[in-house]
């Protein structure tokens, strides 16, 4: 019987956390994959930086090497894993896999977001493909559900948790009491943050995945510059409290919202208000969720575990397969890179929204001076551009003749938001940088 | 460009609010669709009861017919989508249009349970397949999800809320104190349950999704009478109030539970007390949520609308999609129809768990008399079948001499339990016939 099922060699390139999950967990399970795809799977190669490192999952020596480029080039690999991280050495390889042809399957977000339009050009030019199930939200199959499951919807709004450290920290500053900067040097002693802290705490990471899901539900890239990132470094106490109060949890969201009717699409990433009776507002510290948002096919969720060895390895082997299944002659399931962008035929062009056009509530904290007629100055600094209050909470701070102001506004628009937070910069009434956190309006 | 797509016709044998769901959404979004998939679409047939009935989806008269076994031998055809319901005509209809080599796209759970293996022996042998992403929780991914994207995992536990119907008798009955009748009365006005209602109150609904999803987890059809099955008929506004008191919410659930270090599996659908924390006690009434436990990837979540004209249309769609990739020579995504049962080489064969394997914690509401010394007794019969007591909460019923009795266990198991019903039925302290809840002790 296994005689007649081909022989499927992988190479992996980059053996950290994530390669040896996905080493391990093959291995243990490759009898039963092999029965199910019909193919025989081999570990063949690894990449690693220093050959004589002790390494949790053991792997012969014979099967590691330092030179990931020859990985690329082994006309014997059919499918590749590229684990290494980093854009320059994750870059060349995969453009030099997929210039052999070969099937490369990869968790780098940021490779993707900075490189996707290459990379795809690339396969497409070359006969090779790009798989990246694992890039976005780690285990939970979401790359999957939009491009397959929910092929027959347009999207009108897709927002998520997207990067567990943020939410870990996030909810721990809600159920401890804790302060920002002691969770981050907690997360930092857990190992938790990335090397470079900036990408999870501000955002970046974030905005990396809101790229890709945007790209797998819109067809167009945006990049960073086009989008709007804020991160969570600002929040404090009196935020987590105040939000509390007016019946909401504070998360970091990417929001994706396209408009159907005009095609205008926007990315943004930033803390948001998200009412508690909200599916995301409960979401534990441990997990990344999803919300998708389709015109046929409703509201949608998806959650579970957004990064770890395992949950990531999860992704990587489901890639694996439907590269054997894609190796045995299957045509690729629907890859919007492959056959083009998606939506110039049908769709209106994928046109950005502008800052005037993304539209929702906010939540203002100032420090001001508590003194007659700083409140009307504020609100007459608000009424000017045309926003009006829901709510005004105002609490002295006391022994210093300041006052915490909380202003949460009826619909607005970044604009007139970002041109009011200058003025209040200015104004002489308020005596520390104004603090901006946006309201998730939408419905389940 | 085109006309070098293949040309792909689709009939569909009944034409009811999901049929002309799919038509409409088809025809809107065709261009769309075909540019992704690389075809063309034709909407060829329909099948109706009655030809001048008027439909809210117009169709040209000569694409409609009253003889639904002409579209399943009609050889122009390369998919059709069985939505009659029922399993007379649709199994009669299914077997042979898979006979004749076609794709069968269906939503049809009860036929899929009743005659799974035949569907799919004779898919095998006849070079048909049979798609089913819309018989299972609506517009959620979920075989999509099991089949595919978690491949790399085997599954402790699947759990969800799988009947739209009874998630909103039991939201109603929690949030405005209603009591079942009532509130079953009005889901009968407003068209929410099954003409043969029993289908979804009794749980029927419920285990014919749990034996699908169990299907695709475990690679086994497991019938109704290996199951356990309750429904909701017995759940009174003291049930409510006391779970909540204790911190539950009462859902209709169905557990999927397999043993992995024995292969036991067990399939059981009853009404569940859920601890309040936990994603699936918070689902909202509208509703379907599916939680999978993977060795791999962990804990994940799939939550969306588990029935309705649109909801269903998408999964409808996401199969003709799959199936259109299928007839342009793809390998069919990891069916295990078509591979044989799953688990046969590498995990132990797939056995039942008896009742006494299946252990739970329970809720127990007995109407007792309110005498010395009765406590003593219902907790001396619950002893001696080596049931312990977590929690007692006695009530008296005013001006009637007797008492209600919450009674809470610790973990005890199926069999123990039975026998203990059966003895506190026969009791003359016990005045009304018991009612058993079970708790979910799960964690996320």
């Amino acid at each position: 019987m296994k005689s007649q099922h081909p022989k499927i060699k992988i190479g992996f390139a980059g053996f950290g956390t994530v390669g040896q999950g996905v080493w391990k967990h093959l291995k243990r399970d490759r009898k039963r994959l092999e029965k199910r795809l019909g193919v025989r799977l081999e570990l063949a190669v690894a990449s690693v930086r220093d050959l004589d490192r002790a390494r949790p999952v053991k792997v012969p020596e014979d099967r590691l090497t330092t030179d990931f480029m020859a990985i690329a080039r082994n006309p014997e690999l059919q499918i590749v894993c590229e684990l290494m991280g980093g854009t320059t050495a994750a870059r060349k390889f995969t453009l030099e896999a997929l210039r052999a042809g070969k099937i490369v399957v990869s968790a780098n977000k940021a490779l993707l977001c900075e490189y996707g339009e290459e990379i795809f050009t690339t396969a497409r030019e070359h006969g090779g493909h790009f798989f990246f199930e694992a890039s976005t939200a780690g285990g939970i199959p979401i790359i999957k559900a939009l491009r397959e499951g929910l092929v027959a919807n347009r999207f009108s709004l897709i927002y998520g948790i997207l990067n567990g450290t943020c939410n870990y920290i996030l909810s721990r500053m809600e159920n401890e009491g804790l302060s920002f900067p002691d969770l981050l040097q907690q997360a930092r002693d857990l190992g938790y943050v990335e090397a470079d802290e900036s990408l999870d705490i501000d955002g970046v990471d974030t905005a990396h995945k809101a790229a890709i899901l945007s790209y797998l539900a819109h067809g167009r890239w945006v990049s960073m510059k086009e989008m709007l990132v804020e991160g969570i470094r600002g929040i404090t106490q009196e935020d987590i409290q105040q939000a509390r109060e007016l019946g909401y949890r504070i998360k970091l969201l990417a929001v994706i919202t396209r408009n159907l009717k005009n095609g205008k699409l926007f990315v943004r990433v930033h803390p948001t208000l998200v009412p508690q009776r909200l599916v995301m507002a409960g979401l534990a510290a441990a997990y990344n969720g999803v919300c998708v948002q389709g015109d046929v096919v409703g509201t949608t969720f998806y959650i579970g575990h957004g990064a770890g060895q395992d949950a990531t390895a999860s992704a990587v082997i489901s890639d694996i397969a439907d590269a054997c299944l894609l190796l045995k002659g299957s045509v690729h399931p629907l890859l919007p890179d492959e056959t083009g962008p998606l939506h110039e035929e049908y769709s209106p062009p994928c046109d950005l929204a502008t800052l005037e056009e993304v539209k929702t509530r906010y939540y203002l904290r100032l420090r001001v001076k508590d003194a007659p007629g700083v409140l009307a100055t504020i609100t007459g600094i608000l009424a000017a551009q045309g926003i009006s209050l829901a709510t005004v909470r105002q609490r002295e701070i006391s022994d210093t003749k300041q006052a915490s102001l909380i202003l949460i506004t009826h619909l607005s628009n970044e604009k007139a938001m970002a041109e009011t937070l200058q003025l209040l910069g200015k104004a002489k009434e308020v005596l520390r940088k104004p603090y901006l956190l946006r309201i998730a309006d939408f419905e389940e």
